[in-house]
């Protein structure tokens, strides 16, 4: 049907060489949470979309690297204590509890970094674009806006404001940085980015499902955490069924986006619309 | 005597510029912080180099934010709770003591960021060199084995090889980077590299004398801590006298490394290893 498991083994098969491999905690550290199972969501759209451009496979694959170690560590961050307070990610122990928190915080530092590194020997290009998109002006600034949300309740507008920078951010990236890499037209870029908006929203209004009817089991980490720290979700602001209608409503989005993007093979980007809105709950 | 103040106030006049300015608490702790009166001392040494070779100011001064970006964040990370459990720092409380814990992981990671933003766009050449100093096989990495030093006892090499990546390996960077943008040889980069090794543990010399005799007052932050942490320093290892010659013999060593940049106006280079070995205690 599609090819996100063949992309994603692909990836997995290269992404432990752009890690360091010395006999230290750090970089010990730095492998447990980056090769924990995780999804590669953001490294497959970046690798998808990079191909339907026909761009530079080695490319597509480091700047696939750098976007997965920016997720990895937005995640060791997000879980210390401090922050959401989690124990469980990717179906192990978060990495503080593992080791300590001062080993979270320098992987955390150390992956961060190493995307830049990466990106500076593989694709320069997509430093800025990358470095954007993770700071505060995005996913950082989205963080802090969500974390300050546990003590107000924020309005639906504001929770999509939220989302389009916490995640949304690095959505947009994955798919501008296939294009940049492909030579893309500025037409099938914002075509891309209209794609993206759409996906990033469907990710996070079938993430809070998932937060709200989940199988803790299946998906590796705590569910019903927001419920619990009184935020506010699209869940809790729509409803069940207007959460749902919301859903294929961006689904709808997202495919439509794929239409403009005439004569490029887009039916893998397509899946991924649907497999998204479909994840295991 | 020296053109240190000048240099540095040039910078300052320009830095702010480069950090963001969004009236929300982020943007804030993230000025808070990389405006609190320091001593600038790895942008000017950056820029000083830089102007050496006759590099293009307007990219010195962009690579001398990015790694003043990079030297705060790591400051605010280490002075993290699970960290060094710093209070204060550069005369004011730190920043998890000004706003809380979390925003200073997200400020730190923000900064870290924002550098290779700042990289990307003025002196992309410069992300892997940044990137490869900062991270895990560099100042990360000295951090870490700093972390773990508390429960033993490191040899004098010991100290040194820490030293080398948690603080070194920016000066490096600085240099490395002025020489870069201004087109210097490979033996004059290979000079300048003896010249901020020991340079680099000239400074770790001078430090380690603050702490043990300096006055907190003056210095902005706590001192005797190393000490109180039980940690092995170049002094207690090598006691007064014994470190206070090794300051000399690596001030020589780093005069000497000039002298190999023949036909360069190395003065004021010269002049930073009397202001290093004589700083206030």
């Amino acid at each position: 049907m599609n090819n996100f498991k063949p992309v994603v083994q692909g990836f997995e098969q290269q992404f432990p060489k752009f890690l360091p491999q010395d006999p230290n905690q750090l970089c010990e550290a730095i492998r447990y949470s980056a090769l924990a199972p995780g999804k590669r969501l953001r490294p497959y759209l970046l690798i998808e979309t990079a191909s339907i451009f026909n761009a530079p496979t080695p490319q597509a694959l480091a700047a696939a690297a750098a976007i997965e170690c920016v997720h990895v560590y937005s995640l060791i961050h997000d879980d210390l204590p401090a922050m959401d307070d989690d124990d469980e990610r990717r179906g192990q122990p978060t990495l503080h509890k593992k080791y300590d928190e001062a080993t979270a915080i320098l992987a955390g530092d150390a992956l961060l970094t190493l995307a830049f590194s990466i990106l500076g020997e593989h694709a320069p290009q997509l430093s800025k674009p990358l470095a954007d998109a993770a700071g505060w002006a995005g996913m950082v600034g989205g963080q802090m806006i969500d974390l300050a949300a546990e003590n107000k309740t924020l309005k639906l507008e504001e929770i999509f404001i939220l989302q389009s920078l916490k995640t949304g951010a690095l959505f947009h990236f994955c798919t501008q940085a296939g294009a940049m890499l492909g030579n893309a037209s500025e037409t099938e870029k914002a075509a891309l980015k209209e794609y993206t908006s759409a996906l990033g929203l469907l990710f996070q209004l079938t993430d809070d499902l998932l937060d709200a009817e989940g199988d803790p089991s299946k998906l590796g980490k705590a569910t019903r955490k927001d419920d619990a720290a009184g935020k506010a979700t699209t869940i809790s602001l729509l409803g069940m069924d207007g959460a749902k209608a919301l859903i294929i409503e961006q689904a709808n989005l997202a495919k439509n986006a794929l239409l403009k993007l005439k004569g490029r093979e887009v039916i893998h980007l397509h899946g991924l619309i649907d497999f998204i809105q479909n994840r295991e709950r």
